[in-house]
C-alpha cells in the first residue's frame, strides 16, 4: 500500500519554560494510505526536524528525509526496514536525520499495524507483551524539603520504584546533592527503589561523579543515569568501576542504532535506556534491546512525553521477560496529559501494559493538535517547502 | 569584546546535483564586533542549521543555539571554549547542534586573530606552521576509463598522493570496482600515493569490503576511507585486521569530539579525518589532533569544499611535525572556487602553507556571497526568526 500523505504538527503550550521537561512541545507525524491513519512522534527541537524533512538537497549524502520518505509503499515490516536504510544513506551527512525518521518510523508500524489488525509488537516479533513495572519520573524539587514532599507523594501514590532527575542536582555542592538524596530517601521510606538521573550536567568530568559516590550508595540507589554525554565512553567506564552496588544507565540521548551499541560496548553501563523519538523509532529500538539482551544490559524506555511516545517505547521491548521496570512520565503538560483520548493506565497490581488493539492502540485527540498546533511557515527563494497542515 | 552581530548565508548554485559533491551550497557565518569581521562555514545542511541557530525553545536542554551565542564577550581563546560548554549544555538533546555551533567557532576564532593580529594556529599554541602535502581529492570516473582519463591528468597536475572516492564505487560488482582500482592505479603510474574512499556506501557490512581487499593491496593504496558509517566502531575494528598493508581512514561524519575519540578508540583506524565545519568547528578540531597525536592516530584534515574551509581545517594541526598529507579541493563549485579572494595555492614544491596573517587570513568575496545567497525565510506563529541577512 502507498503513503498517500505524511504530515508533521508541531505543537507546544503557551508558555515553554526554561526547565528539563521535555513534554512541553511536541512533533507529531501523521502517515495516511488506504484510509487508515498512524501516528508517531519525534522527540527534539521540532523547527529543526522540520528543516530537516524539507530542506534542499545539498549533495546525494545530503538530503531532506522527505526525498527518502514520500510515496513509498509498505506492505510490511521488510518495507520499513528498506525505508530506513534509503533515509540514513540520503541524510547521512545530517546529524538530525535520525531524529527526525524517528517520528515516521514509529507513524509507519502505527499504520502498519491498523491495517494488518495486529498490534505493533506482534509485528515485531513478539508473541505476547509483558506488564511492566513503571518507576515514577519526576525532577528533584528546587530544595531538600520539596524533594521529601515529592518522594512522600510517590509513595502515596503506590510506586514501587521513583526516579528523580534534573532540577538543582549536580549543579551545586556535593553537599547540596547529598541532602536531596538523602531527602528523597527518606520519603520514599526503605522498600521503594530509587534511581537518580544527573541529566549530564557534569558533561565527562568523572570526578564530580565520583565526590557523590559513597552517598548514592548509603541512598541506595538502583542506578546513576546519565553522569555524562552518551558519548562519553570513557568516563562512563571509569565511573562504572567506582561503584559497588550501583549500576549506570545511559543511552536517551542515542541519536541512531550505533550510539547505543557503542555505549553498551564500552560503557559499562547496566542500563540502556532509549528514546524511540530519537534512536531511529521503533525499528531501531528494537534492534539496540535486540543486541541489549545479548550482553546482559537492560534495556530500558525512556519516555517523558505522551502515551503515544509511551506505547511506541514499550513495544520495542514488549517481549522481554521478567517483570522489568518501565518509564513512566508522572507530571507531564497538559498537552502531553491531553493528547490522547486513552492513556496507558496502571492497572490494579500498579503495571502497565501495552493495549491489545490494533498498532500503536492509542487514539489521538485531533482537538489537542488543532489547539497547540504551532504555525510555521519556511520558505527558500520564494517557494513554501513548509507550513503547518490544517486538520 | 562584545558580540555585535551574527550572521548566518545561505549560499547555493542554481542547479544542485545529485552527485557526492559538498560544494554545491555553503553556509557562512559572519560574526561583527569592534569593528572587525570573521567569517566560518558551516558543512552540511545549511536550512537544517539555520533552525537549529533560532528554533523556539523546546525545554532547558534543547534550545537554539542563538541562546549560548548572542552578546558574549570574548577577549581570548578561552571564552571560545566557554560558549562550546553553554551551547552544548543548551543544545544537548539536538542532534544538529555541533554541526551549527561548528561555523561559529571558527568565525570566532578569525574575529579574535584578526583582532589581535594572529594567525589562528598560534592562537591555537603553535609556534609554528608545517607546509602540507596536498592530496587531490576527487570523484571516481562514471567509468574505469574516465578514472583512468582523471588520475592521469592528477599526475599531470604534480600532486603526489591522489584520491578517489564516491561515484559508482562500491555500489556496483567487486569487478567493476576492482577495474576502478587498476584504472587509477595505471593513471597515476606506480609512484603516486593512491586513497581510496568509499563514502560508507556499505554501511557497516564488512562482507562487501572483504571482497575488495586482495584488489586494494594489490593497487597498493595507503588508505580505504569510510568503508562504513563511523560509528560502526566493530565493523571498522573487523576489517581493520583484514588489511596487511592498507590501513583505514575515518571520522569526517564525526558529530563532536567524542564520536572522533571514540572511533579512534575502538575502530582500529590509522587515520582520522576531521571536518572543521561539522565537528564543532577549530576547537573540537583541535582537541581531536591533540588526542590523536597522543594514541599514534594520523590527524588529517576533511575539504571538499571552499578555501576558508580549508584554512580552518589546517589550523588544527598546523604544528603537528612531518610533512604530512592534507586534503585538497581540485574540482569544487564555482561558488567555492570563487567565495574568496585568495586561495592556498600550492607553492614551487607543490605544497601547501597557511597565510602568515591574521586570523585564518582568507579574505571572502562579498559579491560572491551575494550573487549565490538563497533568500530564507522561517515564521513560527507570525513571528519571523530568521530572514537571509543583506549584504
Amino acid at each position: 500500500m502507498k503513503i498517500e500523505a505524511i504530515d508533521f504538527f508541531y505543537c507546544a503550550i503557551p508558555d515553554v519554560k526554561n526547565i528539563g521537561d521535555g513534554s512541553q512541545d511536541a512533533l507529531l507525524v501523521r502517515v495516511q494510505g488506504g484510509g487508515h491513519t498512524g501516528w508517531g512522534e519525534c522527540e527534539a527541537a521540532p523547527l529543526v526536524s522540520i528543516a530537516n524533512w524539507i530542506c534542499p538537497m545539498s549533495h546525494s549524502a545530503c538530503r531532506p528525509v522527505i526525498d527518502a520518505v514520500a510515496g513509498q509503499t509498505v506492505e510490511g515490516p521488510e518495507d520499513i526496514a528498506r525505508i530506513h536504510r534509503e533515509v540514513k544513506a540520503l541524510g547521512l551527512d545530517i546529524a538530525q536525520t535520525d531524529h527526525t525518521l524517528s517520528g515516521i518510523d514509529i507513524a509507519l508500524w502505527d499504520w502498519l499495524g491498523k491495517r494488518l489488525e495486529t498490534p505493533v509488537y506482534k509485528l515485531l516479533g513478539y508473541t505476547e507483551s509483558h506488564a511492566r513495572d513503571p518507576y515514577a519520573s519526576q525532577l528533584f524539587g528546587d530544595s531538600p524539603e520539596a524533594t521529601f514532599t515529592k518522594a512522600e507523594e510517590s509513595r502515596a501514590s503506590g510506586f514501587r520504584a521513583v526516579k528523580f532527575g534534573w532540577g538543582p542536582f549536580g549543579l551545586g555542592s556535593a553537599e547540596e546533592d547529598i541532602q536531596h538524596l538523602e531527602a528523597a530517601r527518606e520519603g520514599l521510606g526503605p522498600e521503594i527503589q530509587l534511581l537518580v538521573d544527573v541529566g549530564t550536567v557534569w558533561l565527562d568530568d568523572v570526578s564530580k561523579a565520583l565526590s557523590r559516590v559513597s552517598a548514592m550508595e548509603a541512598a541506595n540507589i538502583i542506578w546513576l543515569e546519565e553522569p555524562f554525554i552518551g558519548e562519553a565512553h570513557s568516563s562512563y567506564l571509569e565511573l562504572s568501576k567506582a561503584f559497588k552496588t550501583v549500576k549506570l544507565a545511559g543511552g536517551e540521548g542515542a541519536s541512531n542504532v550505533y550510539a547505543a551499541k557503542n555505549l553498551i560496548d564500552h560503557g559499562g553501563i547496566g542500563f540502556i535506556q532509549i528514546d524511540t523519538g530519537r534512536v531511529g523509532g521503533i525499528s531501531a529500538a528494537k534492534e539496540v534491546a535486540d543486541y541489549a539482551l545479548t550482553k546482559g544490559v537492560q534495556f530500558v524506555n525512556h519516555t517523558f512525553t505522551t502515551h503515544l511516545a509511551l506505547s511506541a517505547s514499550l513495544q520495542a521491548f514488549a517481549g522481554h521477560p521478567g517483570k522489568l521496570i518501565c518509564e513512566y512520565p508522572v507530571e507531564p503538560s497538559i498537552l502531553a496529559q491531553s493528547l490522547s483520548h486513552n492513556q496507558l493506565e496502571r492497572d490494579d497490581n500498579g503495571l502497565v501494559n501495552l493495549p491489545d488493539r490494533p498498532g500503536l492502540g492509542i487514539d489521538v485527540n485531533i482537538e489537542t493538535v488543532k489547539k497547540y498546533l504551532q504555525d510555521v511557515r519556511i520558505e527558500v527563494n520564494g517557494k513554501l517547502l513548509y507550513e503547518s497542515p490544517t486538520l
